[in-house]
């Protein structure tokens, strides 16, 4: 089996990487010449110097993996790819795509005959060893002929891979899957910061993760990293108090509203980056100032 | 060695049978007399008919462990060990204690002369098997007494139990601990319900948590719990909408106030069990009263 994997950074690489390992042949293309040039000398990756010189080196039925940027980057690489491809080929997209966009870049594809398999991966930099988890959005007919492939990527033949439901469905269901992380992830930081602040006692922030890991109801990948994380400088001294966020985050909280469900954790969670990225703090400044407004406090000033 | 353990039921029963099966004498009594006659006859318990009698059994230095509900039980039970014990013996409190009324107790045993350690324990009912998770409040010699007891009742000798810090220590980290447990299942259930909204995809979340216990960012021990219990009726049909919540829970979000260290993830995921358990639903009422006031908008009426 073969196929080509546009974009090679560290999901893609990883993703190129496993696949060679378990006998599948992959032609892989990326900007960085460096990268290509490295996956094929520690890899066995088949090099592509263009998107074009990638299918030229598929036969058959020609399948292509994008590992790519959500948004214009996988929307301009799909449009480029149709004119490229025939009927019965198949493209999938393995990066965050918003589910609405990958419904509707399904329908334009199968307007050309071309297949379409949305394809939520997670397993971030842990996946080459461990195998990642792939959450399929497929018809029958194309996630039949991808099956090989995701049995290679996943931990394991029969288990970390499934297809869900019909096109769309594989990055809907990543796309909560992250909703969900951002408020695990948001609860076990704020605990850990209430234990971090209960001075009297002066836990060792870096033995409790540990001993959770064993036996608890919290025990999770996520307190395996951040147990990990702390064996070091539990300070985190030189770790800005910034934290980004990708769309599926956003996605999950609009789907929320979209559906009129309740989702407060969530969108909580992400709120709380929001924060976390905003210097400025002006809504606290205003604060201030009312609270200056009506009762006379003392308002602090930027020192 | 040998202990007393006092309080049989799902938590206390298992872990005195854990111990048993780890060659630890243990001599248990619990008002449920035919749990005391179940667990002498499977387990090899030493049955006692009285917490006095339960006292009497025990030689040298008695240790007694109690494994009762929070609160009014546990604080009598422990004015009423006192004369019953010498100096140098110790008193576990191995349920769910606020960590304030451990420390007062732990003062008020030390005048006394009986020792006293405050243990946070989790594991639920898988604990019998897969062993405890420990979190361990206690001077370093009364940890060090009770050193041979954790290491039967973690998953293992080297891990799953240690001793966090001081009296009270123990209690505040597990007090910490089903804070961050409440954040992390309501994240999951969130986000869960917006998979099960999505009409269109059709989802199956047995097929959905199953795939994410393998390789995913989210892969957790309260999600195999999860993909476990949607095995059978996914629809959750004969389970009422309602979750309750115990201390922990409301005290971890009493330390964020009294720390003024922000937790709002926690404290929403607290407040959505508390809006379960509100059947009048009066906020609402009111609500759609206010709505009705300023804008003459449909109030919708008890069927």
């Amino acid at each position: 089996m073969k196929l080509a994997m546009i974009g090679l950074g560290k999901m893609g690489g990883n993703m190129a990487t496993r696949l060679l390992r378990n006998n599948i042949q992959v032609v892989g293309f990326d900007h960085h010449t460096d990268t290509v040039k490295k996956l094929e000398k520690e890899a066995g990756l088949i090099p592509a110097s263009s998107v074009q010189d990638a299918v030229n080196k598929l036969e058959g039925q020609k399948i292509v993996w994008l590992m790519l940027p959500a948004g214009e980057i996988t929307e301009q690489q799909i449009a480029d790819l149709i004119p490229m491809l025939n009927k019965g080929d198949i493209i999938i997209d393995g990066g965050n795509s918003n589910y609405k966009h990958s419904q509707r870049r399904g329908k334009l594809l199968a307007e050309h005959g071309i297949g379409f398999m949305d394809c939520g991966t997670s397993g971030g930099v842990w996946g080459l060893e461990n195998g990642y988890c792939l959450m399929v959005g497929a018809t029958k007919e194309v996630a039949t002929v991808m099956e090989p492939i995701l049995k290679a990527l996943a931990p394991a033949a029969d288990r970390g891979w499934a297809h869900v439901g019909p096109i769309g469905a594989g990055h809907f269901t990543k796309m909560i899957h992250n909703g969900i992380e951002y408020g695990m992830m948001q609860a076990m930081a704020e605990g850990l910061d209430l234990i971090k602040g209960k001075e009297e006692f002066n836990l060792d922030l870096a033995e409790i993760t540990e001993l959770w890991r064993h036996g608890s109801v919290v025990r999770s990948w996520l307190l395996d990293l951040t147990a990990n994380a702390l064996k070091g400088d539990q300070e985190l001294s030189t770790v800005a108090p910034y934290v980004a966020d990708s769309g599926e985050g956003r996605w999950t909280v609009m789907e929320s509203v979209e559906q009129g469900v309740a989702a407060p954790v969530l969108t909580l969670a992400l709120q709380a980056r929001f924060r976390s990225q905003d210097a400025t703090g002006y809504s606290y400044k205003l604060l201030s100032m009312m609270r200056n407004g009506f009762g006379g406090h003392h308002v602090k000033s930027t020192s």
